[in-house]
């Protein structure tokens, strides 16, 4: 193997596919990074066995030639030491590989040699049947996954409830996302060729909005029996999915309510914010929601030891029962008070041991629970 | 004590006197803020026992009234609890202290109320001798702060070796750190009404360097016998000095060379940077710098795993015995490089055994020694 490219276009792209590498891993293959020259792309992949990247980089970008291929070939190398040193290259690249897998890497007067890794075993991609894809852009994408995935659950003993259940009907995507004690669901309206419901690990959906975070583009969506990919023109980001039935939710979904308020959706997210200044010293930082009057509500913290906090805020409307005091998580409700970008939010009441649904007044593709506190 | 203030004029000056207070300690009193208010002025004060901030807040402040005092008193509070919410206010926040220290903040709608510490132990604040002081721009301490600090000890064995030396003269100011690997010396001109040598902490000139980064001005330095005071108008920053007598440096600068080299500082630095690729797996960062011939160097490092870096880089002048290899510690080497701003720097070898010295080029205010590695 042997080419020459651009130093900032190949340093792009070990920067992308580094983000699949674990720096954690005592399996050197999953620590290094996979280059494939062919004679018309340079290809890298990194994989960390639960998700992977493929970055392919064509001759010619941004209308300019940016590599050069001598020789094709594949060489695996440590994802540390090549990221280190390309980014810090300033000219053009020049890679050789020998036939002992020692990599030779110049730029000017700079030669690097790294040992290369035998390949032979890294991890191959996973196959997708190509004829069934969904498209969606990558902005639609990492804003479904803005207003569900903080709602996992970060506690392995259920598995699928660490992922994002994707369900593909006919005419929306629903998307849900659950710990036991709140939940959140999005719905995306679409048309899709797809069907069938697919759990994605949440911290495949975190990588996965950074990586598209920095690449605005439309992607196509394939799945597979354990596997889901991502895929834009030169960039594609593969996850294994989660196996296991995803709970029913839609049984907990209140139909009704007995009481209903709306409040400006920022002053209640700042206030709650405010309040929950003594409410880390609780074991579910407890904080205290109160109806005291037609129009107002109370909302606060205490601690036996350090002090009290209180706040008065006036809400827009109030529907049924006034009369109504409790306990709520003010981290959980700062979380879903985050993920609605609606001025206005309701919140629905069920007396003080059902749980709270909370939606954003003139959008009904989002929905979000939260069981109080048993205080 | 009762007052009402502007919320972003008692946040600014909370959050700086925060910077003193210890997060860890379990002294509850160090963990405190003093809040002292007089008919016309509000002062705040932090400390963790090795360093205090005190900040005077006048009752006018960009021109407006900020402050109204209805009734005089001191207050310890928790610096947490009170930073937390103070940033957090959205209106004019009005203060009273009740007989049982229980301290209520009120801003609009939100009532807070913090248990009070009792504050008869709270550190006292060193006093001075007004008569001798020195003036200098919080800009020009800042410079000498970052030229010297790097290179103390991290090690507690020698205290005196964890704190900058600085030295009064008649002209000059001179400042010293050692952790006897290496040196770094700056001279600073100036008239000095002062005369003495004090070895102030390192972790005291980091927090000094970033309180006044954020607030330039002309600060006054006094001195005691066991502690230092920087003062601006409103802003007064106090450290303990470290006990002890420094080490005579002046014997350690070799007076003859038997090599001079100089080289592009930035350009050297970035190679230094690029060469320690495979320097971490060694013990002291080994690089390896090399005359090559009469006009290259060639700096490298190797790990026998991982592989091998090198690069070439030109000297702009030579003079001395051309041949010499010397074994480095890379992260010194880039230290001392960072704290040179001119274009131009000197490296004087004295031979494989002997500490190399580091010059700006054009700038005699400015000295460093780096001991080679023993490999």
């Amino acid at each position: 193997m042997e080419f020459k490219i651009n130093n900032d276009y190949f340093n792009k792209a070990i920067s992308d596919v580094s983000k699949a590498v674990s720096t954690k891993t005592t399996v050197p293959l999953l620590s290094g990074i996979k280059i494939i020259a062919q004679p018309d792309r340079i290809t890298v992949v990194g994989s960390n066995g639960d998700i992977a990247i493929e970055r392919t980089l064509p001759l010619i970008g941004e209308g300019n030639k940016m590599i050069e291929v001598y020789s094709p070939g594949r060489v695996v190398v440590s994802a540390k030491y090549i990221s280190d040193i390309i980014k810090k290259l300033p000219y053009d690249i020049y890679i050789k590989v020998s036939d002992n897998q020692s990599v030779t890497i110049k730029s000017g007067d700079i030669t690097t040699k790294l040992n290369g890794i035998d390949g032979s075993d890294f991890p191959e991609l996973p196959k997708f049947d190509v004829h069934h894809s969904i498209t969606m852009s990558s902005e639609d994408l990492i804003g479904i996954i803005k207003d569900t995935v903080f709602a996992t659950s970060k506690n392995e003993t259920r598995p699928v409830l660490t992922g994002v259940n994707f369900t593909f009907e006919e005419d929306v995507l629903t998307c849900v996302a659950t710990n036991s004690h709140r939940l959140a669901l999005r719905k995306y309206r679409m048309k899709s060729p797809l069907r069938g419901s697919f759990i994605v690990p949440s911290s495949s959906l975190i990588e996965l909005s950074k990586l598209f975070g920095g690449h605005k583009a439309n992607l196509e969506i394939y799945t597979s029996e354990n596997n889901i990919m991502f895929k834009s023109n030169n960039l594609s980001f593969y996850s294994r999915l989660i196996d296991g039935t995803y709970p029913n939710v839609a049984g907990l979904i209140p139909e009704d309510t007995s009481t209903i308020l709306t409040l400006d959706t920022r002053e209640l997210l700042k206030g709650i914010d405010r309040a929950s200044l003594f409410a880390s010293e609780w074991k579910n930082n407890n904080i205290v929601f109160q109806i005291t009057d037609e129009s107002k509500i109370r909302i606060s913290s205490n601690s036996s030891e350090m002090g009290q906090i209180e706040e008065i805020q006036h809400v827009k409307t109030i529907s049924g029962a006034k009369d109504l005091t409790i306990s709520l998580d003010g981290n959980f409700m700062m979380d879903a008070l985050k993920a609605i970008r609606d001025e206005e939010v309701k919140l629905c009441f069920n007396g003080t041991m059902r749980p709270i649904l909370i939606l954003p007044v003139g959008n009904d593709t989002q929905l979000q629970l939260i069981s109080p506190v048993r205080s």
